[in-house]
C-alpha cells in the first residue's frame, strides 16, 4: 500500500489516479478549481474497461492541504515543471518518489535538479486516449499502458528500481499494465516514434489517425518521420529497430479513428506542446550532430500554427 | 505585327492577351463557354496600370473557328498539355511558335514532342498576381513580368531567338516587361525559388504572404526550402546565388498581402498544382542524385490536402 498524490489532475493524471483509488490505494488529487465540485459529486470514469463513479475523493484545491505521500504522480504540461518541482518536495515522505508522466526529453532533469539525489525521479510515458469532460468526467477511449523508467543524470541507462516495481504492482492491481524500462531515454524515443508524426500531422493536415493512414502520401511522410526519429535515437546511442516503426504503423491502421492530444489542444484553441514533442528531440539530435530535416519542417509549421492559438 | 492565339484564357492568358489586343495586335481567345458573353460584353481589365474595356474581342467557343496565327500562347494547367499539344499545330502558321506560360519542368517537352522540330517552343514564367472574376473581368493586382526562354531538347541552354525578340517587343508595346533568357531551365528554377515555398506554405499553413513573412518560424522554413531549390538547381548544373533568395525574401516582405495561386485554387475547392510546382522539380533533383527532404515533406502534405479537394 502506497499513498499517492496526483498533481495536474487533467485527463491522464485523473485517470490513473482514479483507477488507483478505485483499487483501494490512498490517492490525493490536486484539483484546484474543480476540487469542491469533485468533493461533492465524485469523480466519474467512463471507459471500455468499465464505468465507475468514485464517490469518496481526496480532492484538494490547494497545495497547502496535501499530505505527505510515497509517490507523487506529476501529469502537468512541461511549462509547469519548474513551479511544481519547487513545491513537490514538501509533500513527499522520506524515501518518496516523483513519477512524471510527460512527453519530451527534459522534464525529469528539472525535478532531479530541484529535489536532489535523495528523491527518486521516475519518468513515465502514457499510451492512452483519454479526455476530461466537464467538471468531473474522465472519458477513456482506448489503451492505457504506462511505460516507466528511472531517471539518472542526463538520461543514462539505469535499472528497474524497487519503487518502480511497487508502483507497477499497484497499477496492475488497478488493472493498468505497465512496462518497466531500464532505459528511460530509449523509452521516450520509442514514444516519440508515434507521437511526433501523428501529433504533428494531425494538426498540420487537420486529420484523424484513420484519415492519415488511409492516404498513401501521409503514410509515406509518417514513415520518413519515423526514420528520422530512429536516427535521432541512434545518435543517442540507442536503437529502435525498423520493425518497431512498421509495427506502430500497422497498429495505428487497426486503431479506432483517433484525434491526437495535440489535435485536441488545437481544436480547443490551446497552445500546442511543440517544444516537448518536437523541439527537445530536435535539439538533442542536433547536440549529437544529427539534423532531422523533416521533423524540423514540421516543428516550424507547428510553431507558426501555435502562434495563432489564443492560449 | 504578329497574330496571336490564347489557349486557356483564364486570368493569366486573358491578361496578357487583353493587353496585346489593346495595343493593337490581332489576338484570338479560345474562351469556350465564356465566348458568347465576352463577344457581347467585351473583356474588362481592372489594373493598377489602368483599367480598360476591350469591346471588340475575337472570342472563340471552339478550336474549329480559330484562325492560323504566328504565336499561340498556351496558358492551361499542366493536365491539359497533352490535349492542347495535339491540337495546336492546326492553328499555327508555317514558322509559327508556341509560347507556354506554365509552372513546372516538363510542359515544353510535351509540346516539342507533339509538334516536332519545325515548331519553336518557348517557355515563359509569369510573375503576376491576377484573377478572373465572373464571366469577363480580369482583376490584376500586381506585377506582370514574363520571363521567356526557348526550349531545346531536355532543357539544354539555348539562345535568344528572333521570335522571342519579336514577342518581347510586342509585349513591350503593350506595356508588359519581359526578361529574355538563354537558359529556360535556370529561369524555371528561379521561378520555383519563390513558387515552391510560398505556394506550398500558403496552403499548408493557410496564410497570406504577409502572414508568413511576419513569423520567424515561417521565414526560417522558407529559407530552408529556398536552399533546397538552389540545391536542386545546382544538381542541374545551374547556379542560383544565395543573394537571389535573400532578394526574394526582402521583396516579398515589401509586397502587398498576397494569396498565392495555389491558395486561390485551394479556397475555390479546385485541385492543386502539386506535380508541376513540387513533384517535377523533386523528380528532376532525384534523377540528378539529390534528395530534397523539406520539399518532399511539403509535397506529401499537399498531396494529402489535394486528395480532399473536390475537383
Amino acid at each position: 500500500m502506497s499513498a499517492y498524490a496526483v498533481i495536474g489532475a487533467g485527463a491522464i493524471g485523473g485517470f490513473y489516479g482514479a483507477r488507483l483509488a478505485q483499487s483501494g490505494q490512498e490517492v490525493h488529487f490536486l484539483f484546484r478549481g474543480r476540487a469542491p465540485y469533485v468533493s461533492e459529486h465524485g469523480l466519474q470514469v467512463i471507459s471500455p474497461d468499465g464505468d465507475f463513479l468514485l464517490t469518496e475523493v481526496n480532492s484538494h484545491a490547494d497545495w497547502s492541504t496535501m499530505p505527505q505521500v510515497d509517490v507523487v504522480i506529476v501529469a502537468v504540461k512541461a511549462g509547469a515543471n519548474e513551479d511544481v518541482a519547487g513545491r513537490v518536495g514538501a509533500i513527499l515522505k522520506p524515501g518518496g518518489a516523483v513519477m512524471l508522466i510527460q512527453n519530451g526529453l527534459s522534464g525529469e532533469q528539472v525535478f532531479a535538479h530541484a529535489l536532489g539525489d535523495a528523491v527518486e525521479v521516475i519518468g513515465a510515458s502514457a499510451f492512452i486516449s483519454v479526455v476530461f469532460e466537464g467538471s468531473n468526467v474522465i472519458r477513456h477511449f482506448d489503451f492505457g499502458l504506462l511505460s516507466v523508467g528511472a531517471y539518472l543524470a542526463d538520461y543514462a541507462r539505469g535499472e528497474v528500481t524497487p519503487t518502480m516495481q511497487t508502483v507497477a504492482e499497484e497499477l496492475a492491481g488497478a488493472g493498468i499494465a505497465s512496462g518497466l524500462e531500464d532505459d528511460l531515454l530509449l523509452a521516450r524515443w520509442k514514444k516519440l516514434l508515434w507521437n511526433i508524426p501523428f501529433n504533428a500531422l494531425s494538426v498540420i493536415l487537420d486529420a484523424r489517425t484513420d484519415e492519415l493512414m488511409a492516404n498513401d502520401d501521409a503514410v509515406e511522410l509518417i514513415s520518413i518521420v519515423m526514420d528520422e526519429v530512429r536516427a535521432g535515437c541512434a545518435a543517442d546511442g540507442r536503437e529502435i529497430p525498423r520493425e518497431a516503426a512498421d509495427f506502430l504503423l500497422e497498429g495505428t491502421k487497426a486503431m479506432k479513428p483517433y484525434s491526437t492530444s495535440m489535435r485536441v489542444d488545437f481544436e480547443a484553441g490551446r497552445h500546442l506542446e511543440v517544444e516537448g514533442l518536437l523541439g527537445e528531440p530536435l535539439a538533442r539530435a542536433r547536440a549529437n550532430g544529427v539534423e532531422l530535416a523533416t521533423i524540423t519542417a514540421l516543428y516550424r509549421q507547428l510553431k507558426f500554427i501555435d502562434s495563432r492559438q489564443a492560449g
